[in-house]
């Protein structure tokens, strides 16, 4: 995919087509009130680049076929894996209380939770702010007993690209998902190693980098 | 703005020239094994759109003109009004156990503070937090007491762009910002009122529309 800058005339020309299609170039010519050889680079650019179409006898049509989107393409290009931040984690076992002060510690908007270096659940914010005004002593409750559990975690493996996460995320409403890696253990059963995490705020980072790049 | 699919073969003349400029036809078409004649459409199309230039008796140059950043046009061209969220506004004087029912009843992130219905302040998930675990009554301190104060609340004005939003997210690290009208009291001193909030979610949200838009 490559972008080029249309002059005027020839953007002018495309609304033309599109309003009158079939149209000569006599036509578009009159319209414009220029000669049809003036025209002629102009037509030539637009049929070659495949955003005219133009049949012998009939006239221009307009293919639309520039409206190709060159972001979609750019961002299924970029992988998680390429943008991803390191994950939070703690065990199962942890405090709520601990994992509030890891949250602040870390400056993190959410923590993911193992078992034996296993992903088996995530904490947020909302969740530590819930137990925290709740009825539970949070110094002693283990966060196994607030956090979304597996397999109610939605996470991402590496080669998935940021298109899908940003799907994801919203489609989840969540703030954050863990990176993982698929392992079977020595039963066969599936295990999940936490190796990075992609959140709203790698999004937003990666929609600035892509906005203000040259 | 236009975007143009160029063939496999206009990408490799790019490539060529890139690495040889200036570069004749000749030595273009030597190196692909082609005849001049056969080229002339494609470096026609590469010149009349600006990727090539071409100087008589020199040969083709790479302008680098289609590195035009589409994304960026398309950002800067789609203003926080476009997109904003309803805001969740309450008063100095609520409560924080109040302020943290308030955000799960309205499921944001977080909330603006108003005096007069004059922006005062914010609160975040975590500054609620911090308050829960910490030594204060939450059911008595108001938000005033724990919400970062103007003038240190970044906002922003209808007319600014969703990159420049992004941006101010991305630099102040905050989850989100409050759209604001800026109004004279009768002493002549600046108010903001706000009318709207942009977070990361909106960005995220934006980021896959542009994706998947087609």
């Amino acid at each position: 995919m490559r972008n080029i800058q249309l002059t005027k005339r020839q953007e002018k020309i495309i609304e033309i087509v599109k309003e009158n299609e079939p149209i000569t170039s006599e036509a578009i010519a009159k319209q414009l009130k220029l000669t049809r050889a003036t025209l002629r680079p102009d037509l030539s650019i637009l049929t070659m680049s495949g955003i005219l179409d133009a049949r012998p006898k009939v006239g221009y049509f307009y293919s639309g076929k520039s409206d190709i989107n060159v972001f979609r393409d750019k961002i299924q290009s970029i992988k998680v894996e390429d943008i991803k931040s390191l994950p939070t984690i703690i065990d199962e076992e942890t405090s709520v209380y601990d994992a509030i002060v890891t949250l602040f510690l870390d400056d993190v908007g959410s923590i993911f939770v193992t078992s034996n270096d296993c992903l088996t659940g995530i904490i947020s914010r909302k969740d530590m702010l819930k137990s925290a005004i709740g009825n539970i002593d949070i110094n002693k409750v283990p966060v196994a007993v607030i956090m979304t559990r597996m397999p109610n975690v939605i996470y991402l493996e590496e080669k998935e690209s940021i298109l899908e996460a940003a799907i994801k995320i919203i489609e989840h409403e969540v703030d954050s998902l863990p990176i993982v890696e698929k392992h079977k253990d020595d039963l066969g059963e599936e295990q999940l190693k936490v190796i990075g995490k992609i959140s709203k705020t790698n999004i937003t980072k990666l929609f600035v980098d892509l906005g203000i790049e040259d």
